[in-house]
């Protein structure tokens, strides 16, 4: 292999951002403190409508930024779950977007990483501001090699143009790349794309049935380690 | 206007099939049948993940048709439900999208375009045999000019390409036909891609936040005949 790494070993490693490296588990907290007994459904309807807003926009080629989409399902998910979400309401919940904390792991992946001197970044849908913003909240600024949005290429995951912006970064094929989400829509269409992929299965969910599979699979960062042989 | 029609006239009229023209309600019963007590939820479930996999793959260009979209759907919700789903019990639930009723306002609708001179056609993600079975068991054969399937697109709504089916069949322009769908997202889209449109707002369910709005709104075919000026 290039530059003597093991078999394993690839040129850098692309980590998708909201779920992947950052919890959004305090979302549904905030929900609840807002919406008493509808946190959760409010976070899983939220999340639902994000992902159909940024799908919908990108096959219709209408795109808007991954803020305001994010505003736009979480105003219609409390229409239809009939909360009444306040100004004040939507602001708090749409600020805890930019303060997220990361999965407890996370931190150690990632100086691992760079400790053996493989370079990583974010490829997300999320623009550059709300990914700055949860980079430094969560500790991690000067980490990433690249900070790659999906808003360069104004279309969201799944649009293959998305993945490309990794490859453009490392200069490189996509077989030598690693892409790892916690979605796994999202490790099955980067893998389609020409990808190593890994997911990271956190909730210990069924595979997707898309006729594609994660190269690995684990439940949280520290089993990207051993997939990276890098123990 | 064109052959002395009133200014609300339209040259045709395209339908979605499922939940449009037909009954999926069904389906959750058969559901229940099945999986006493996840009846809904499976229902819900199998639809969101339905149409989830129709966009991962139309973006990714990965299609496989609609009937398969289905079975991946249904085999990947009962696993999330942790539901053992057998082979019996898949046909069984496959086989009902081929025998749904049709709403029952929908014929006499149809019937009244007829008599009108409006010609009017089936616009779906459906292939031509799901559509076919459905429309036959529905006692509808014969009324449609087009059975119009994304199949013959090898794309999924929200694809520009199957909303463009309809210009073609038609040979007109788009502002000269008029598209009904009983999903919001699907009748928002076709706005954008230049349709009039009609959302048949069954559930009474909040408008979409993408910025655009249907041409116009009702509760069932009933209220398309008003807006179509055609009581």
């Amino acid at each position: 292999m290039a530059r003597g790494k093991r078999p394993s070993e690839p040129n850098g490693v692309l980590f998708d951002a909201y779920g992947t490296l950052f919890d959004v588990y305090s979302l549904g907290l905030i929900g609840e403190q807002l919406f008493p007994g509808y946190g959760a459904v409010l976070a899983s309807t939220w999340r639902a409508k994000q992902l159909d807003y940024s799908r919908l926009r990108t096959l219709c080629d209408r795109y808007v930024d991954f803020l305001t989409i994010t505003r736009d399902a979480l105003i219609h998910s409390c229409a239809v779950l009939r909360l009444d979400l306040s100004e004040e309401k939507c602001q708090r919940l749409m600020q805890q977007y930019g303060c997220l904390t990361p999965f407890p792991e996370a931190l150690a992946a990632l100086e691992r990483l760079r400790d053996h001197r493989i370079p990583f970044a974010i490829l997300s849908n999320g623009t550059q501001e709300m990914l700055g913003s949860a980079v430094s909240a969560g500790g991690m600024s000067g980490l990433f090699g690249y900070i790659l949005s999906a808003d360069q290429v104004r279309k969201f995951k799944t649009a293959p143009e998305v993945y490309q912006l990794g490859l453009e970064a490392f200069d490189c094929l996509p077989e030598q790349l690693v892409f790892v989400s916690s979605n796994g829509w999202d490790a099955c269409c980067a893998t389609w794309f020409g990808y190593r992929t890994f997911w990271v299965n956190r909730a210990d969910e069924p595979g997707e049935r898309l006729g594609i599979s994660p190269t690995g699979e684990g439940r949280s960062l520290n089993d990207l380690m051993s997939f990276l042989d890098l123990q």
